[in-house]
């Protein structure tokens, strides 16, 4: 549901999810859209990667589109088909968010990162200081490990199914942020984290493990997550049992509403955002 | 506005159409999806004719999109466009609404003539016996000339900017309809017409001339047009004036929502409709 009917005039934003029915964006964005009076609607697109390329060529001749909405499995393969890309979209390699300009060139935005640590700070923890464990080395967890890079943490240790992909994540990073210590952990394990992001998809399924070997865990650890469904996954639950805590992944996608509205020039823009500046 | 909150399990029905801004298939369909509590969003895709080729390929990898509605430029390109189209588009050369097939083929179909001599019936005019002046002879003409033969008028006479279209859609509807009396007609009069059927875009401009002239108009002749804004162009007005009885181009499109939505898909098959059969 929309504030306004769907007329001629009301702009779209797409969705690309493969699969897209566990997505939470367009129920959060056309209830924002109805709170702020803005005439636009956000509709699912399920396209497999197959389609990717054909989709993205449409939303150039796709006039009434405001951009594109874009999640997994999609968000690295994306910022390859742009136009243009943002220096957020340079940095992590990934695009989940894409503005349509008004001559169809398609420029590819990245606020995962922005969303995630602006949750963060929205519910009350700033990540400056931090000992970060990141869970998972894809784009999401690039996009975070960016943005808790620019915000002051002390420490980031990378674990990832992949070592691989783990340590290339962590040279990206000490490219870009040179004085941060960057480590690839080992093992799942918490050490000496004081906060853990899982940006995996364990935990999506209801009878997967734990994405991290909680053993050694205490209170004044912070645990989020940035899977939106469930809301609580098991990773969170389980923190919230032992006193820590909790930040569910829908904040990072609510972290992003005004940013991602503003910049599609949905609604007025407010306030610059660091990493948007157009990449050359 | 829809009955369910838009979710990743929504389906979407996409309306083509250059420019959009005048349309009121969203508004008209989108009541029609929460009246009947149907799951499915209808969405404006301003789409311009050098883009549509684009559009339609990414509609076969659009996995949740039900189908395509289709408007002004683009009823006779896009039926070029397609995988499979219906006896009904062969015969119109034109397509309204296109069918996504599960296996991503896209089969066109046609029910602007249905929905045009539907929406009559149900205002209480059966057009069996009419003798017919036919504005026009673009694709919209043409699907209205074939349903209006197929339901039994006694004389169809086309009156057109171009001639040579007319000839031709005169010359077409003899190949289907050798039986019925076809007629091109040299200036746009009434003479002794008893249905008048507008499918020019002339009336959507506030200072468009009438498409033809009225002298001789008497209160039994019933006078319809397919624009639907404004609701009532001053074709109608002038005809109410005169005492006809008037049909508005909403009906047209009120007319093919059922049929339309069992059609796609989205609702259960209440009963079939003539010339849907795939055309070989």
């Amino acid at each position: 549901m929309t504030s306004h009917p769907i007329s001629g005039y009301t702009r779209v934003y797409a969705h690309f999810a493969y699969p897209s029915e566990h997505v939470r964006t367009p129920g959060v964005f056309n209830a924002y859209f109805r709170r702020r009076g803005i005439d636009a609607v956000c509709i699912p697109v399920k396209v497999a990667p197959a389609g990717l390329a054909a989709a993205v060529a449409m939303c150039r001749s796709w006039e009434n589109l405001a951009g594109i909405g874009v999640t997994m499995p999609h968000k690295e393969t994306i910022a390859g088909l742009l136009d243009e890309r943002t220096e957020g979209v340079r940095r992590a390699g990934a695009s989940n968010v894409i503005k349509r300009l008004p001559d169809g060139r398609l420029l590819g935005g990245q606020l995962d990162g922005y969303g995630f640590v602006h949750g963060l700070k929205t519910n009350g923890f700033d990540p400056a200081g931090s000992r970060a464990l990141l869970l998972g080395a894809g784009g999401s967890a690039r996009a975070v490990a960016m943005e808790l890079a620019l915000n002051g943490i002390a420490a980031l240790r990378i674990a990832n199914r992949s070592r691989d992909r783990a340590e290339a994540l962590a040279a990206d990073v000490r490219r870009e942020f040179p004085e941060l210590a960057v480590s690839v952990a080992d093992a799942s394990t918490v050490q000496d984290a004081t906060l853990i992001v899982n940006t995996t998809s364990v935990g999506m399924k209801p009878d997967d493990p734990l994405p991290v070997d909680l053993s050694g865990l205490t209170p004044q650890v912070t645990v989020a997550d940035i899977i939106m469904k469930p809301e609580v996954t098991p990773l969170l639950e389980a923190a919230r049992e032992r006193g820590c805590a909790i930040h569910p992944g829908l904040q990072m996608l609510v972290g992003q509403l005004d940013v991602t509205a503003e910049w599609l020039d949905l609604a007025p823009a407010r306030e610059a955002v660091g990493d948007m500046a157009v990449a050359r």
